[in-house]
Formats: structure tokens, sequence, C-alpha cells
């Protein structure tokens, strides 16, 4: 998140002059009017490097930004602020539109590491994070081999699966269990099975946090999700691994990667593009060009609609899936 | 473990020119003599930065080993074996004290990621656990400071805190609680109180998966561990992150690193430590030195007695966690 | 590239149940029919993390790859072998569009580490080498801030400037030098000056190592560069150190990284889409499209001619530098 | 070196309410009372994690610190200064015992990345140096092996050859030149030869910048090395390359690490130890132990005399060179 703010103070104060305003943790910093300068100077520079943000982070309640509404242009007419470039996902991007409706300047940055956002081919966090999930399931696998053990990893996700699916493929595991596609246990159970005679020496399954069983295939529990969709005890990984070795007697080890796959140092891919991202939401801004989000396309960086971008989760394709299934088992 | 096995390699049969055979599936390989032939070439070569081992591993009842000792014994003789060198934590070095002491030549080599081996410095995987929890650590700063959270996360170490205190240490986590010292809950959110009170924006708890409550602190449900003593749904730190959470109305996240702690690319650190064991175990099959381990001592590699290093578990002794301690809060 | 071979396998043997053959030490191989057959297994899965590849690698003389041009056909014929899948970049995908001229049944796969193959937004290994690159670059930042010094670092990129721009913009670096835009001293000089007047730290400048000075700006002796290309003493970077110093008084230092830039472990990255080329080819051949080259647009594989794609190299573009300028200084 | 003044701080104004300053570039800052006031907050805290130091740092002429004797001492009275902690190597520490010799209360703290100060079984950035060593030469092993080559990677290392032996074995290069030991081209040739014609793909040489032909054995050209030791064109290892080449006409691939090796995120072994020896040399500071140097005996952090600690360089000797050549070939 850092790359995107030095890209875009680079870019509007250095090249244009412009004041860089930058409000901490995130919408409730805007409501209440808490901000600092960032200019455009060696400290800014080093941020490049660093994973999280320096502004902070907090999610607002939908409602409470509906009210505040009168407060936020208020703030804005207060600092003589111009346009607003909020950068986060689904629900940040969701509020830019809306505020972008009720008439703010705004260009919005697709940020998350869930790559869930429509009509950009990725968001900037992703890479990093399948980066990690893809370097310990590596780990999985060399322990995995020693021992022949049935893994399971829960990887972040809850409505998408492109860190489950992406890391899976990269890591060479033997199974990736993603929301889009509904897991049936027998299936996976018989799939386990049938490497074991085959005589390999381990079983890898990636499950998105958010994978559910079909119907009649087994009951989740629910328990296990707080409010926020966090996994708190016992997520569906350690709830299938407990039920895989009911049915096939042989011992599972559930690993649940949580929090270590945010935050670290952004990879490289991830960094360029967040450059990018916030060169060219300062360009837009310099355009007039509100109401749109910065998106990928291809190698080029180009603007789409907020309504546009907004209206849908992007969902791993069925395709697509079926490219990764081809190396399941 | 593989750097130890090439070492050994090198050494035995690339300068004394004797014959290494290795027993698949660890002490189960020796009984079931299930074997393969390691020569001194390019293959044993390129194990020296793969993680895990060659050979599989797995856990054997102390008591199969003990009526195996015929069986053991004639496998040995069957392949006119001349010397035995086992390599793993207590469990194996204990077994290797006890067939030496039933006449088998053995020169034991000191492998665990806990540290918790008598009479060495350190044992090889330690500095690689310690290093991957380090790293998981530093990320978990980043999202907690961002979010200011308050974040347990658990690691390794059943009855020693070495990963726990050393990976605390490296990355500045606020407090480390460990299987040698219990801790106070009361104490525990105090401390974090105190940080925010302050102004700090977060606070990390490191904790031994072996990690217990003072008498009267709380109550630690037992079932979340299992008969090998792995964590299988909810640990000490998600059981202590409840309690925290219910003490001070603050949301806490748990991260369980779990096995992503085991396995892949060794340090440099560890591969230098592993392939100086192999040597020297090596030489003193060769020397005919039997019934000890090697250890580290400073920068030397010396020999001490099997007998001696598995009388006790080697725990975080109270210097050093005062050491440590003087770096919580 | 193991990726590409065993995503190939997967796909032509797991499924199709296709026989698999790989040529070794590439063309070589198959002007002396050395193959080795490639199966569907545990052995090839674990190619997936592993760099380099298995197959081994050779430069070949075009002239007499167009004098093997029978015994090659010999060697499809006597192997009975349909299509084949040459891996690799300019030159290797240049030889496989001749052969598909000559009626060899051929499918491309674009694969260098310098990312100048038309057609295809980018190619597989070239993200590992950023991110070493970037690695790199991020530690001489620590160091140069410390000592207050100019740093050049030379990256691989003969024609091409997207290791030296991608790595550039990922690790925040002050100047990029890249092959497609002349640079001249005097302003290299003008820009180091500024900043240490300014009150900054230090200099970092990303150099390709194709980089060329503008006319008249300063004479660049030829002999340090071998017939292939590599830089053998003093490359553009340690010249220009030399010049910066002769002209501003002020101690260089440069880095040459040279081979570290390829080999090691892919990134999750360079996994994902060398596996997806890999599938995507296999199914090409399955198809029976020839002469066609597997390339990334957007979030899709498609296939673009061998003729189209090998017809130029794809150079960074103005409006791509221009982007990165952006962040000079 | 921040691991260090964080645990100084953390200890000396946590524990002991003791002000801290921090003296800029080194030495310089001293004679010139440029300074930094430390506190016991956050922000030190975040230091941990980051290489380089805050500080900056700086060489200073030896006949400077001597004629500003007068002046240092001013600087300590005017602050009210009780002790100081030098922080370096061995010009740092002979400095740092040179002013204890005249009535300065200091505790020296050995920090090189070359491992070369006497008396300590270790120094802090050695590790993470020997870390990064090996991950480089880990992936020229990768290229070496697919290209057949003979690679060349030259360490840094002017007298010691520690790096260069370390991450020699740790990366299983087939060959070590160390400072201490002279090489003899001819055998160097010997052994390349051999490996290929027992039909091994690749040969690595790690090579120590400081490291020496033997008498008679090759010219070694002395302009390639600045008044600092930095090889500037073409050290040791690029002159051995041809030198190679021209004799067994193979190609030599060499590559220099230079200044990466320097700088970024320590390892978590060399950020433990830095914790301990800032903290031991906070609380030596406490006691009055002047005089002194803080050093690593086995496990536990005692203190030697600077006196004893400069009188010679730590070398690589003779029996753990053996250790290392028994895996050469």
């Amino acid at each position: 998140m850092n790359a995107v703010i030095r890209a875009v103070v680079r870019t509007a104060n250095g090249r244009y002059g412009d004041a860089i305003v930058g409000f901490q943790d995130g919408w409730r910093g805007l409501l209440e009017d808490r901000k600092i300068h960032i200019h455009n100077d060696d400290r800014t520079d080093r941020l490049l490097t660093k994973g999280g943000t320096m502004l902070g982070t907090a999610r607002t309640n939908p409602d409470v930004l509906l009210e505040g509404l009168g407060r936020i242009k208020r703030t804005l007419d207060d600092n003589g602020i111009d346009a607003l470039i909020p950068i986060g996902g689904e629900g940040t991007l969701t509020a830019a539109h809306w505020l972008s409706d009720e008439g703010v300047p705004v260009v919005g940055v697709p940020k998350t590491i869930d790559n869930d956002i429509d009509c950009t081919d990725t968001t900037f966090g992703h890479d990093t994070a399948v980066s990690i999930a893809t370097d310990a399931i590596d780990r999985l696998h060399t322990t995995a081999e020693s021992h022949q053990r049935v893994m399971l990893v829960e990887v972040m996700g809850r409505h998408a699966g492109w860190i489950a699916m992406n890391s899976g493929i990269a890591s060479g595991a033997h199974l990736t269990l993603v929301p889009e596609v509904p897991f049936d246990v027998d299936e996976v159970c018989t799939m386990i099975k049938r490497r074991f005679q085959r005589g390999d020496s381990h079983f890898i399954c990636v499950v998105a946090e958010g994978a559910k069983p079909a119907e009649g295939s087994f009951h989740l529990r629910e328990g296990g999700v707080d409010e926020y969709g966090h996994e708190r005890f016992t997520g569906v990984a350690h709830q299938l691994g407990v039920e895989i070795e009911r049915r096939i007697g042989k011992e599972v080890r559930t690993t649940v990667l949580g929090h270590v796959q945010r935050g670290g140092k952004p990879t490289a891919y991830d960094r360029v593009l967040a450059t990018r991202f916030g060169l060219h939401a300062a360009e837009a801004v310099h355009d007039g060009r509100f109401g749109q989000m910065v998106a990928l396309h291809g190698t080029e960086i180009g603007l789409v609609s907020l309504a546009e971008a907004t209206k849908q989760l992007k969902l791993v394709p069925n395709d697509r899936h079926g490219e990764a299934a081809a190396f399941f088992g």
C-alpha cells in the first residue's frame, strides 16, 4: 500500500506540485479529519519496500459512512482537497463508488490479497500473498514426503479461490478446494487413497477458507467463523481434516496460514504494480477523470468505472478451475 | 538431515572407502531391513540444499524397538554393518543410547528443531525453524501495526521454549511464553493494556505450544492435544486468545504456525552445522569411538557420551529467560 | 523450465496418454538423438520448485541446425515423434519457426529472463530474475544509505531493458539505464549532484548490461564484452562508474549481478505461468495447432504464430520508459 | 547494527533510566559532536529488522582520531557521557582499545561480516553475509549444472576466509580458496579436469577476495584492488578465471558478489546475537566494566579485554580448513 502512496506523492506532488494529505485509519480518519501531510522526499521513498500501510487501516461500518457524508464533504472542503484516492478491496471501492455518486471526486485503487476485484487482471497484494502461501506449502511438501502424510493447508479467500488456486498450482498441491466449486468429501477421500495406493508418498490439499462442502457431503459447523468471516477456532480445513481421518483412518495434519499471508515485504511484482497504479491514479486525478478505478489490462494500466468494477466480485471462472484441476491427484 | 547424510558419505565413503547403507523410515527400516546404498557422487551432493530426509522417517514405539533388538542385530550382521549413526532428537538418541548399552556400536547426531538436546550448544534444524518463525512474526508486525491488533502466534516447543524465545527476540515480540515459566493471564493482560495506554500500536506475543498457565491463572483444556502432543484444534494460543479477549475486550488474532516451521531449505548455518556433525560422526566411527554423540561446543565439534546427553532435556535456563524478558513489554 | 516440462507431461501423458521424450542439451540432443523418457509421476512433480532444467541446455550454432535438418527429421521419425515443443528465448523460437517452415510440427514456449519475446505479455523466468535483482538492490540501499554512496548495479539485458526497468521501479532506484534509450553521462552526473545537494543520502542507478552512452557522451570500450555478449571484465557499469568518479569526484561502487540472476527457485508467479504455458502447449499439440507459440494475454493463455512472435524483439516502449522516468532522481 | 542500538537503549534507558546518545557517521560524529538522542520507544523497536545503521558510518583515518583525542574527551564531557559503546570491526575496536588506554570508559561490540575478530566465537553480521552468499551460490549451481560450466564466485574477506569457507560448505562448492592458504593454479586445474572426466556436470569455486596464489603459481596483478582493498575492476577471481580458461581451454564464468553481501534484513541468528551483545554491553557499562568487548563463548555472552581481542585477527585455523577440504573436488 505504501508503494501506491509513494507513487501518488511522487507524481502529484513531485511532477504537478499538488499537496498530498493522507487520512489515518481509512474512512475513519476521513470522518474525523485525522490527517498527515506527505511530501516527495527520501522518507516517502523508503516506504516502497515496506508492507502494511503508513496510514493505518480500519474497517468502517457502511452505515457510519452513509451518515457521515456531510462530515466527509466538510473535511474535504476544509482542507481544500480536490480529489480522493481510496485504496482497498471490495468494501473500500464500493464506498468509493457511492461517494462518487454523491459528487465526491474519486479515483480508486484496487488493493486486496484476494484478487476478487472485477475489471482488472489482478490487484496488488495478491502476488505477495500467493508467494508466501507457496513458500509455506513448499515446506509442507518436505515434511509430508518424509512422514507419508496427508496435509491440509488453509489459505485466505472467503469468496474467491484465487490464492488457493494459484498457490496450489505453484506449489504442486495434489488438490485445491475453492469457494466457487463445492467439494465432495468422498471424492477427496478417493483421490487420497488412489495416490497412496499408487505408492506416492504424500497428499497435500490447499483449502480456501471459504471452501464449502457440496450438499449432502458433510456438515460444516458454522461456529468457526466470526462476524468478519475470520477463522477463529476450527475452520473448514480443520473440520475436513477430522472428517478425512474418520473416513480413511489415516492421520491428517492441518495448518491454517492465517495472518502470516498478509504483511511483510511485498514481491517485486506487487511493488511494480502498486507503483504503476499510484502513478496512473495521480494522473487520472490530474486529468479530472473521476469515478474511475485504475486497472491492469495485459501490460497496460487503464481506467474502468467504479460502477462497473464493483458490480460483482471476480471469482475463479470455470475454465481456470479446469486448468488447475488438470494437476489434481 | 540430508546434509548430515551427505557429509557422512563424503567422509566415510569418499575418504575411507567404507560403504554406506541408509535405512528407510528410521528404526522401522532397521527392524525390517529396508535399506538403500548411498554413494559419494553428485546425486548425494545435491542433497545439501534440500530439507527433509531422503530416507524418510517414522516414530517407532520404544517397546517395539526393545523387542526388536535381536532383529536389529541380525540386520547389522547380515549386512556386515560395523556401526550405526542414528540422527534425531530425544527419542532417537535415547534409543541410540540403549542400543549402545546393548553392545551395538553407535555414534549419534543431534537433530531437532526444538534445540532441547543437552550437552551441545545447539542442534541442527533449530536455526532454520527460528528463521521461519521469525519471518512469519515479522509479517505479523506489519499487519498488527496497521490494524492496532493483539496477535498471538503459537510456535513449536512442547517441553522447551527455545524456538519461542529466539524467534521472539529476533522479531521483537512484546512477550514470549515458554513451557519453562508458567504464565499468569492477568499479567499478560496488564502488559497489553499498558502498551496500548502508552499509545503503542500493537502487541505481539509468541507462545510455545507447551506454554502453561500458572496455577489458578486459567484453565487450559487438554482436549486440544493429541497423543503425540501435536495441537489438533485449539491449543494454548487459541485458548489464551479467547481469555484475553474476554478480559480486556480487545480483539485478538491467533496464528498457529504448525508444520510450516519444519521442512524447506535449511539455513546456511544449519547446513554448515549438519555437514560438520556428519563429518565428525564419520570420523568417530572410523576411530571406533562409540556410545557417543557429536556436539557443538563454541566453534568446535566434539563428542559427548550418549548417556550424559540423554539424561535430561536442555530447557531454557533462568538467566536466558531473564535476558529475553528484558525486551518484554 | 522444469515446471513447463512437468505440465506438458501431466497433460500430454497424464490426460491424453501420449509418451513424452526429452532431448538433452537443447538442439544438440535432437541432432544427436540423445533423449530421456519422462513419465507422469512423483519424480516429475518434484521438478516444479527447481530452477534450471532437467534436460540441460546448450547454444547451438544456427548453421549447424540448418545443416542438421535431415538428421532432426530422422530423429523425429525414428522415435515416432509427432510434435516438438521447444522451450527458450529468441534463438530457440527463431529456430522453431524455421523448423516449422520446413514442415516439422512445432509449438513453442517463450522462456527467457529478458522478457524480450514479442506477442506475449511476459515470458517465464523474467519475474524470478526481477525478484532476485530487486532483493539485491534492496540490500544495496541499506549499505549506500549508511555510507552516503553512489552505487551502480549492472543487471542482465543486452537488447531489452525489462529487468533493469522493473527491478529499478520495484527497488526505488534513482535512475535506470536501458539499451533502448542512450544515456548522457553529463545528465547522469547532474542528477547525482542534485540529490546530494538536496541532502539525500545516496544514489542508486540500475544499468542494463546493454545500456549505451549517447553519441559524444563517453567512449565505451568494447573489449569487455565477449562473443556471446557476456560481460567478462569491465562492462558498461564499471566503465560508467569510473567516468562518474572522474567527473564529480565522488566515490562510486559498482556491482555486477551476473549469473546469480539466473537459476534458483522460481517465484510463484513464474511457476504458475510456466505450468499454464506447458498445459496449453500440450493442448495445442493435441489439437494439431502447429507453428504456434503459447503466449500470455491479460489473464488468458493463447496461441500466436511463431512467424509473428519472432519478427522482432519486444523492447521497452517509450511510454513505459516514461512511466519509469517519473521516479528518477 | 540497529539491533545492538535497540538492545542498548532498551537496557540502559528502559531498565536503568540512562539517557542514550548516538553519534552519527562513526568516529567522525564523535569528533564533530554530531549526535542524536535515542529513546526506548516503538521507533527504536522497529530498527530490529532493518539492516545497515540508523547512525550512518564512515571510515576515519587513525591519525585524525589520534589528533582528535582532546576533542573526543571534550564531546564526552560536554554531553555528560559516562561511557562509549563503539560497534564495529577491527579498525573500530583497535581505536576503542586505544581510547580505553587513554582513559575513556569504553565497552566494544564486535560487528563485522568478516568474522575476523579474535576472542569471540563469531561476530554479528557474519551469519547474514554467509546466508546471502550461500543463496547466490545455490543459484549458480542451477545454472552451472544446466550449462556444464566452471564458475568462480568471489566473496568478501580480505584477510580471513570465513565467509568463503562457510558459504562454500553450506552451498556444496567444489573448492574454496581462502587468504590463509595460498592456492596453486595447477592444482585447481587438475581438480576441475578430474570432476569433468568423472562425468560430473559442473565445478563451482568460491574465492575470498583476499585469496592469493602460491609463489610461482601465477602472477596476480595488483591494479585491481583500490586503497581500501575493494575490488574495483578485476580482482583475484576474474584473473584466476582467465588463467583457468587459458590452461584448460574450458569456458569460465566469474561472479563478484560485492556489496550485495552487506545490508538487507539480518538473519534471525544475527538479530538474536546483536540483541544479546547490546544487552550485555549496556550491563557492562552499568557495572563499570570498561576496556572490554562483549563476546560469544558457546551459548554465553561474556567480556574479554579489548587489548586481548585486538592483538591479532582471527583467521581460519588449519583444522577448520582441513574440515572444509574434506568436501573439495
